[in-house]
């Protein structure tokens, strides 16, 4: 974490709040911003007509335009949630009508590359403050999101060296109120952090999906049937947005290398642990992995019941969870 | 699925039964027998006093003993809810006390083993027939279990060539009345499927949280700060009971190591994909992955609502599932 910090007392309002997709995230974002009445006018674009109509009968923007230029224009914030692979195309499409001032922002779960591709269409006098929240669920588009998607999750800015503080504590204070934790962080540090508690998940959950469709000993029916036995936990992430997780992996290859790197070697030395009958090895790791997720309950990010509350009659709702 | 199949008219009770082993799965089943009506008595045993006193005070047995042939006296269903490991020696321990007529069952993660190391210790005119309810939660003792456990998820019985069809017919109908629903299988079988359905899904998530607790780069307080971006579904599978995994993974070695050699391939291939930028095999992947979550949904096997339902303003709750 580094010297900034958001100040208590900094307005977290935007005159003009542009979202630039209006999926699960670009959704719950307008969705929080109406909650904490943090915006006077939200303008939306999304790439289909369809998307855009979506979103003004939810009513989680104000107005909808068929162009990211004109949902842009004269906009105090502009903040990106298309997937990454499409921000350096989007960030050319509105570097001609950015209004001097403005803080642009986005919510790509990768930041280095994200500096690369958008940066340079950034304009002398828009301030350019890479974001993430980490938050989200396995479904995608407008009728995806929800206010309470940021709610006690973390939020990680990445500004660039000389970013002005300000509009670096600004948007801070807002995404505090849109019910978030602000936290600061170096973009190459990010992708390292994010490839081992988001990036290397996915594609772990997204390999084990792929090995049990490919089974020619077990059915597809048996898989299904009997996948309560655990399976079932790894599928809702292989649920998640596919253009979304193949732009991540694009965009964070040696950090995700590096990850699956020590994730198989892990892996071999628990295979030959299990060849070789090493029943002292193999407690010692199914005992030390059991304090993580204490850890990560008494931080409020899960659920504490059991099966993350997936049994009603067992459930205990903490509004901390999401 | 084999031929036996449950009788609709079949008296699912027993008279007398005892639960040998009393923390998550024979707390539960207690309950269910409870809830159900289905035993005159429910007689219990654990290795700890403190366990045995605890199980009367909640009310899921009428009686406890010191020892396990004391319990399964004169019961005409006794359940070994004890580790997969421990099964063995708890079988010598009864086997003179086993009542001619009574059914032997267990509720053991694999089944082949069970054969092997059970099977030797039952007399003549006593009936063994292996089972295993897919059904648990990470949580473990005898206050982890509740009645619901059992509601609408599968319980696979493996009984041995020559079996006894009234008696298999009889504790295919009582898991029916716990909630289960009921299938057969050869034991060897249901090695294979629990492999890729239950044991790798565990022993990946094991890796996992031991490859984050490793990192040298990352904190491990950043590592729980951040975990909602997926890493935290893996730590519930890595919060199981330890010496329950430890014996999973000693005695069902050969198709345990056939379904990782499978997913390393595969995690292998998905690696090269990363390296060489294969965005279409990476989308690939990425959306056929995504209909399992959508099967498993419709068989009732797990929650629609986003997150697990974690969000409780999000939150569908569905009593078919736990």
């Amino acid at each position: 974490m580094s010297d900034e910090s958001t100040a208590k007392n900094v307005d977290p309002r935007y005159k003009r709040v542009a979202i630039i997709g209006l999926g699960l995230i670009g959704g719950s974002l307008g969705h929080a911003i109406k909650r904490g009445k943090l915006a006077d006018h939200i303008a939306g674009y999304a790439h289909s007509e369809a998307t855009r109509k979506r979103a003004m009968e939810i009513g989680f923007v104000d107005s909808v335009h068929p162009t990211a230029a004109e949902a842009a224009r004269d906009a105090d914030l502009v903040v990106l949630c298309v997937p990454v692979g499409a921000l350096g195309q989007v960030a050319a499409e509105i570097e001609k009508s950015l209004k001097p001032g403005a803080t642009v922002t986005d919510v790509g779960s990768v930041k280095n590359a994200v500096v690369r591709d958008v940066g340079p269409f950034i304009p002398d006098g828009v301030h350019f403050i890479p974001g993430h929240p980490i938050a989200g669920t396995e479904q995608s588009g407008p009728d995806a999101g929800f206010a309470e998607l940021f709610d006690d999750r973390w939020c990680i800015l990445t500004p660039i060296p000389g970013a002005d503080r300000a509009a670096v504590a600004k948007l801070g204070a807002f995404w505090e109120a849109c019910g978030s934790r602000v936290d600061f962080m170096e973009p190459k540090h990010h992708d390292l952090v994010l490839a081992i508690t988001s990036h290397l998940p996915h594609l772990i959950a997204y390999n084990i999906v792929g090995t049990a469709d490919d089974m020619e000993t077990v059915t597809r029916s048996e898989v299904i049937k009997y996948s309560a036995g655990g399976f079932r936990d790894f599928t809702r992430l292989a649920a998640s947005d596919p253009t979304m997780w193949r732009d991540v992996c694009l965009n964070n290859k040696d950090a995700i290398l590096e990850m699956l790197g020590r994730f198989s070697e892990d892996l071999s030395a628990l295979q030959r642990s299990i060849r070789w009958g090493d029943g002292d090895g193999l407690f010692e790791l199914f005992t030390r992995t059991r304090a993580i997720r204490r850890s990560i309950i008494d931080a409020g990010q899960d659920n504490p019941a059991p099966n993350f509350g997936r049994n009603p009659t067992h459930a205990e709702p903490d509004k901390s969870d999401q």
